[in-house]
């Protein structure tokens, strides 16, 4: 183990500097605004919560998660993300709220790194979960709400690709049997592992019909179009269900006017066993990397005694202001320099300025090192020195 | 090690609702509007620290750290405060910056509690540091922009206990002798141990002068006038230098307007080995306990291999909530319930009023458990509910 420099920072930790967090603020700000709107309420809950509870109940699998050890001997987690402890506080401090309820969240979540790869291990989430609502009229809302808060960031090029883990599932147990060996085939979809999924399929001890179904699966992906197509390829009552539930969601999307940013895509199975219906995931065109994601999870909440349904989204604020690309935003600020002797007026000066709504550093000459290197900093300086009597210089 | 119930939460852990939310997010809007208009730029460093680097040098005691260990077998805090993690960041990613910096935060920080006594083991913290101004002016920028801060966010009663290191420093190594017995007494002054403190003294074998002056070091707290008083009790020049420096601060403080809310207070030491001067605490008038304090740090950044001298505040947020006592802030909430067939009508209804600024829920009746309890939480509600020619109910 060699020693750290005093600079150094853990595995995946950044620090925000002043440009960088003012670009984020503002898209922050804009987002919770369009979600306040739609009458979301936020919340917070702790970063610290329980293994044995949170933990095992999120998404985020077991060696992604930050544990320590409190003075009980229970193991803490850093929360990795925001939809198990919402579902937490639902279920005790809301528990005589009727449903549906509708909750925002703006919070930083947690996953472990294991090499330095760009990868951050602690990002803000913007999100919104919408508890004890069945309807596909729920699924419309939250995905017509989360673009909504991408476009009130400023974000155009985008899209979001929704699927339905019904419909994989029900194909697969059909085709395959049991379980285990769809589960074998998920996960290839799940890391997107598209040849892969190829190969194993051509190797399983199937007939050419099931091999060529299951190939087909791959071919779902698209525009309003493979609803029709998938409609196609299978008999079985659970996938067809699957897909009227997404023509009627669909249609409600387009309701919401917001149908040109949608795709179909059958092969999203985020999550492996969390969510229970449609799900979703959003892109920026100019990014190759997930931006958003979201989807219904009608078993979370019965894991802290109120069952019940539930659906919603995050958005991952670090990858939306990279998708937003270079956004100008440095603030002016104004710099006045005094000496003592006219330190009063200099604070007059100041308060003047600051009450008109400018951005006003105050600045002892006496306090300032190398006075080039400082100004520099500033749009306009001004300066209170010397005797009062004279006019500044 | 007993069972968890799923709804349980670590130890000083809290979850924020939506009416308390609302009101922290306000208080903190207006004190970050504040601290901006005074030029000071906001960064963000991560939650996680390195124990040896920025866990070492922060001024919180070892006992009230939360460790873990990551995979490369260092420990890792959550950060106690956000002076060090500063410390750090200006010394490594601004270190070509020209002193002074203005830096600001809000920001959680976690300390650990033994016990629930309703002492949160994470709470939100908002504050400033101005690294490399070693002046006086400094110091009542800092002072005079945390009073600024309290009342943009409402609050009228308080005060803030200004006292000098320094002065307690050379009065105790100038009568006791060493640095030992002095850290013996320090800390009844630390723990605010008043009785404790006049026990210690009559106990130690000094002369009845020295003993004499120990115990008026314990009057040494009220207004303007101590500064005289404090004078008359001793004659080291290390400790009529502090007074100097604090009757300087004062007349400076005087300049920015803020001189009602002051007092002098020579027995604060806050931190044992932390502060080098000048060093404050707010109270609110209301409440027993400390909503903010700070002071100066000169030794800190030689830590992180960049010596200078520096100066900053932290304001605990949820004490200052506390302190403002009762504020209304249920934001208003319309409703829209519809059914299936009108959807698309009541969706152009909730885009017309969010457009004019109204929070709005739109809700599908068929989602809605138990309309009496559902509808009681909004201001007003309108359905589209039944066939599209007839209007609505």
């Amino acid at each position: 183990m060699s020693k750290l420099f005093m600079f150094e920072k853990p595995l995946g930790m950044r620090d925000t500097l002043p440009e960088l967090y003012e670009i984020k603020k503002q898209v922050r700000t804009k987002m919770m605004e369009e979600i306040q709107a739609w009458g979301y309420q936020s919340i917070q809950t702790p970063t610290l919560e329980y293994y044995e509870t949170v933990g095992i109940a999120s998404a985020i699998s077991n060696r992604q998660l930050f544990k320590l050890l409190d003075q009980q001997g229970h193991t803490l987690v850093l929360r990795p993300d925001m939809t198990a402890p919402i579902a937490r506080v639902a279920a005790s401090r809301l528990k005589n709220e009727g449903f549906p309820l509708r909750l925002a969240y703006d919070a930083n979540v947690f996953r472990t790194q294991e090499r330095e790869g760009g990868r951050p291990a602690e990002f803000e989430q913007i999100g919104i979960e919408l508890i004890g609502d069945p309807t596909s009229s729920a699924d419309a809302e939250v995905i017509a709400l989360m673009i909504a808060a991408l476009k009130s960031a400023g974000l155009t090029n985008f899209s979001v690709a929704i699927g339905h883990v019904g419909f994989v599932n029900a194909l697969f147990l059909d085709i395959l049997g049991t379980e285990e060996r769809a589960n074998g085939l998920r996960r290839f979809l799940y890391e997107k592992n598209y040849v892969g999924y190829r190969e194993h399929v051509k190797n399983l001890p199937l007939s050419s019909i099931d091999q060529q179904q299951l190939l087909q699966l791959l071919q779902l992906r698209g525009g309003k179009d493979i609803i029709s197509k998938a409609r196609d390829i299978t008999n079985n009552p659970s996938a067809r269900k699957a897909i009227d539930d997404l023509d009627h969601l669909w249609q409600q999307l387009e309701c919401f006017g917001v149908a040109d940013f949608l795709k179909i895509d059958l092969n999203i199975v985020s999550h492996m066993s969390y969510y229970t219906g449609i799900l979703f995931e959003g892109y920026a065109d100019n990014l190759g990397f997930l931006l958003c994601s979201g989807g219904r999870y009608d078993q979370l909440l019965a894991k802290f005694n109120r069952p019940t349904a539930a659906t919603g989204f995050a958005i991952r604020l670090d990858r939306l202001v990279e998708a937003l690309g270079d956004v100008q935003n440095r603030p002016s600020i104004s710099l006045i320099i005094y000496s003592q002797e006219r330190m009063e007026e200099a604070i007059q000066l100041a308060q003047t300025k600051r009450e008109n709504g400018e951005r006003v550093v105050l600045q002892d000459i006496a306090g300032i090192e190398n006075i080039d290197l400082f100004t520099k900093r500033y749009q306009d300086v001004s300066y209170c020195i010397g005797k009062p009597e004279k006019e500044s210089v």
